[in-house]
């Protein structure tokens, strides 16, 4: 498959700032230099730069260079919320086995992550999602009733399970995210494959709708080997991610 | 200690944001709300708004309820690139002891790191972080020639290194983070106190100064029992927090 130049010269361009070789605030390479490495005329490199413009990724030049702007390579919230859209968003082919899927009375555990009284109904859920038929995450999710039970008549298959709920009429309004680190118990290393006390990337999820009611909790485990979490900041960001102490 | 009244609502306030009570996006509780729950007048209640909005925590209103902004909960860049910005904006006392601070040709490990070629002066440190004298990380940071030589002059006693090389002119002007977990090392596990293998969470950072060209590069290894990320989103949001894939 061919490319056009100018959409070579604006991916070239895309892959330095995911690639943190370009980072926010810095300034992107001049008309002048871009010609000179792609030995090209003027029209193709301004047209990738006004694609980037027009993407948001740099910005307007008004007689200064470029720079990348700080939002460039953020993700919106539905590559942070569903593994599938992430995976399609980088090109890869997102998978997923259901382990496990069952109604069950809340322990404290539980209780607390859902915000509701001990021994609520509750569904929980144990998926291996895959990237290119390679596992690379053991998902357990705990849901309040009235959402998991939709989940009996999701078809894996079919796709996104985030997708499937909000078609149903689920509302993803706001999370809250905690990223650290956590040895693999017997479960993970069963599923993905390493020794038991490896460590692994685990991102837990907090989900509200739109009421402010928690409705779903997540405790994803990444293998590092596969994933990692990337972010950029500048003296002119303040960037949503925030370092904690443990309580 | 006696608080103002309205100082401990704004306070409380903060609390549930931080804490991820009140998400980015939804609404805080109304005037009224917060007179019955703190059984106060409308006076004090207003002003805890008015600081609020004042701080950039919350929107202004315009006759709408009041929500949580997007970056209310973010931390600016010297709280990311810092540890002592970061443990005194908790109100903890950061503490550090230097465990090695030397001179070296680059390996290729580092060259890489530092984007120089192999055989180049580089300056290497290590040191032990503390929270109110608890163990919580191990640095291990690469500095090219011109910036690390100046750590030689630096008393650690004094304060922030970060503060001191500002001070002697060095810029940071943006940084790349890369955040997943690892498996303890021998050198970890001798420092933080914990088996080897054990997992904590990694966080890389790569700066570059006004000219686009890196001159520090940290390997930052937290204790998982100590320190966690957190970031909020929610639909109308680009996180600048990017989940990766390993090349």
């Amino acid at each position: 498959m061919t490319m056009a130049l100018h959409a070579a010269i604006a991916e070239s361009l895309r892959e330095r700032i995911r690639g943190g070789k370009l980072l926010a605030g810095q300034t992107v390479p001049s008309e002048a230099e871009l010609c000179a490495e792609w030995n090209a005329s003027r029209a193709p490199v301004r047209q990738a730069l006004a694609t980037l413009r027009a993407e948001g990724a740099i910005s307007s030049s008004r007689g200064r260079r470029s720079t990348v702007r700080a939002d460039a390579v953020g993700q919106p919230f539905d590559t942070l919320m569903s593994y599938s859209s992430w995976a399609r968003s980088l090109g890869r082919t997102p998978g997923q086995r259901t382990l496990e899927l069952g109604l069950r009375t809340a322990d404290s555990d539980a209780a607390a992550a859902l915000r509701l009284d001990e021994g609520s109904m509750v569904v929980h859920g144990l998926r291996l999602r895959t990237l290119d038929d390679v596992p690379t995450m053991l998902e357990r999710a705990l849901y309040v009733e009235s959402v998991g039970r939709l989940l009996f008549e999701f078809d894996s298959d079919a796709g996104s399970q985030w997708e499937f709920l909000q078609s149903r009429g689920v509302v993803f309004a706001a999370a809250s995210h905690v990223i650290d680190a956590v040895a693999a118990d017997a479960v993970d290393a069963a599923w993905l494959g390493v020794p038991e006390g490896s460590p692994l990337l685990r991102q837990r999820r907090t989900t509200r709708n739109g009421e402010g009611v928690v409705i779903e909790y997540h405790d994803d485990r990444y293998l590092p080997a596969e994933v990692a979490f990337t972010i950029q900041n500048a003296p002119d960001m303040r960037t949503p991610l925030v370092r904690s102490t443990r309580p």
